[in-house]
């Protein structure tokens, strides 16, 4: 089935599973029943590419080195392992995460500069680097242009269901195609949930295209399922165009260049939706919805904030109509707020206006925070800025999850 | 017994059980065995007085009460209920904050404007002044220099147990006395968990000298055992000096003000580790030194997210020695950082230095995680600045207590 990053022309995945968390933590043979834990992504053609990554102060090994190879913008695969994050890995790190890459590029007859590198999992432990190897030639002879699902869930660490989206579109006359994959779980309270998505099209884009776009589409999807941003040592959104389409190359500004920018941010904005929706022990998803404020960026900050209050989070799961704590969380958030001016509703019911909050329906609310999707609004009167952002319930699982991840 | 807030000379505190949570809900009685919800502590004579407050732009109106009544620096009272927030409510809000002072100064012969009033609990809710009125006479007839204990019983919310600290010092040849008593918990993930916070002492001190004060001691006690500084709508730490002790009056910079000032910290960091060590569903005390960060500042930020991390926190209520998530959280603390010259111990043992982690006896480690107190140091090579934070374990008990706060 060709669907998430093998959707658009001109891309193949493939798989393995090669025990590398077993392995990690000390096993010596690939447990029986093994999962596909490696994958690769192909493109017939050099892409296009652009990357935002975690702005977290310490840096994977394999983020650097992603960095490193953008700048030549020759990408034309990717190699992306779970169960260990190759995080915290000191000079060891680095030669590991060059050694994947050039594996990579050895099978697939490229340089090692053209392949992209991510990795997912335990921190502070060496990557098993010959159970990678095997992995990488397995993947790699694996390749097809139906790998998208596997590769989907190939890269899952306590994700519980693989994440892919998938859309065409016409630009300039030429049928275009936008698919992707990502990974991301624990984005409950995400410290350190490391997220990993990809998404690539087969459009043809002047060079540099995919560096401009990548960082504002990231501040509409990615960015608003997580606290602050970009937190874990790993966090990587890749955008790969490779040109397979055959349209006239796209160039940043351009109608058509809007267009594309729409397509992949839908695309990306369902594959946050998904991580949201399957934040770790989370049984609810959660939207927020900002309008009227100072300007978008100041929206984007209230948006999160009420998504990943914990007290939010927690009433919600309880199916609690605790809406003191949306308030309070819009007030915390860095936006600017007047209360005076502040309207909230939950699932469509107003539950505070202008400074005070109102006789509600609190049943209707009640039985709105049981459903599996639960939306909030808050219009903040201020000005034109609006933004979106995704969050789940915190539920007793969450704990148990987390409590016992590398025993 | 003379302690807490009615261990320095020239307080009394009484305290009454008038049902504020009750009737918020709807009760038209007071339930049987209602415990004592409303405090008022009265000083002999007027109090220099300094506080600082919540940074929500939420601010309930108890908090805009204070900042203006401190304004006169003549207080020589305090009211404090809990079961209800007296936030987010509007006008209506203030009249009842002012209405709350009024009552009683009326009891203790005083001006308004003499009194600071401090609410917590549900948020949205108008007060039920009926039950806050008899409260307050009640209250303020049962003063008693034995009151401390009984106030910090009548403060709390979902705390498990009273908070109070005292000492004794001597400034000058005169026998000077500092005590305190809190309320706060939910501080796992204090998105909304109230703390109050109250220390007085019978030194003499000139006029300015609490509110001068106030500011440095919060950023050292109270404001390291949250995430983000002050979140909730309600935070109040507030500080009074009465001069009961008869010493000469304390002029801001000399060395007696730099002893008094270190008492104050004493008792209000003994405060801060019991506030954290009652987290929700707290079964540890996590305490986290920073030492050579390139200033304070960014050593309170580090201490502060390391020991407000979820994924640190679940890792040590699982006993699971996840060193790489401290790490990871010092990262994104908003602090300097540089791998290269970072060691982190954990109990004493180091499990990271210099860029990777270190061979250590993890069995050592998981033993100690599965104390009830934890210490976590990290030296970041890189200044003189040192701090300490302090925070408690995430338990599945959390959830419970959140997710059913209000219903």
């Amino acid at each position: 089935m060709a669907i998430g990053v093998t959707y658009p022309q001109g891309f193949q995945a493939g798989t393995a599973g090669c025990g590398i968390k077993a392995f990690t933590a000390g096993a010596t043979a690939i447990p029986s029943g093994q999962r596909d834990d490696l994958a690769v992504l192909f493109s017939e053609r050099p892409c296009d590419a652009g990357g935002v990554f975690t702005s977290n102060r310490v840096k994977a090994a394999p983020v650097i080195i992603d960095q490193l190879h953008l700048q030549q913008n020759r990408v034309q695969a990717l190699v992306v392992n779970s169960g260990n994050a190759n995080a915290c890995t000191g000079a060891q790190g680095f030669r590991d995460a060059l050694q994947m890459a050039k594996l990579t590029a050895d099978r697939l007859e490229l340089d090692p500069p053209q392949v992209l590198v991510s990795s997912t999992g335990v921190i502070g432990r060496f990557l098993p680097m010959t159970a990678v190897k095997t992995g990488i030639r397995l993947a790699c002879d694996s390749l097809s242009a139906r790998g998208g699902e596997a590769a989907a869930k190939a890269i899952m660490t306590t994700d519980t269901v693989p994440k892919t989206a998938e859309l065409e579109l016409e630009v300039g006359g030429v049928q275009v195609r936008v698919g992707g994959m990502c990974k991301g779980s624990g984005m409950i309270h995400p410290n350190l949930a490391t997220m990993l998505a990809y998404v690539v099209t087969d459009a043809a884009v002047e060079p540099g295209w995919a560096a401009a776009a990548v960082k504002p589409i990231a501040d509409r999807s990615f960015n608003q399922v997580t606290v602050d941003g970009d937190s874990s040592t790993n966090d990587s959104f890749l955008l790969l165009a490779n040109g397979a389409a055959g349209n006239p190359p796209i160039a940043a500004g351009s109608a058509e260049s809007k267009q594309l920018e729409e397509a992949v941010l839908e695309v990306a904005r369902a594959l946050a939706r998904k991580i949201a929706q399957d934040g770790e022990g989370a049984t609810k998803l959660i939207t927020v919805r900002i309008a009227g404020a100072p300007d978008d960026q100041q929206a984007r900050l209230a948006a999160r904030s009420v998504a990943s209050s914990s007290l939010v989070k927690t009433a919600i799961h309880g199916g609690d109509p605790n809406w003191g704590r949306i308030v309070c969380a819009l007030g915390y958030s860095g936006s600017e707020l007047a209360i005076d001016t502040l309207t909230v509703q939950v699932a469509g019911v107003t539950v505070f206006d202008k400074g005070a909050g109102v006789e509600a329906d609190l049943d209707r609310v009640r039985r709105a925070f049981e459903q599996p999707e639960i939306e909030i609004h808050a219009a903040l009167g201020m000005g034109e800025g609006k933004a979106e952002a995704w969050g789940c319930d915190l539920s007793e699982e969450y704990v148990h999850i987390n409590a016992d991840y590398t025993t």
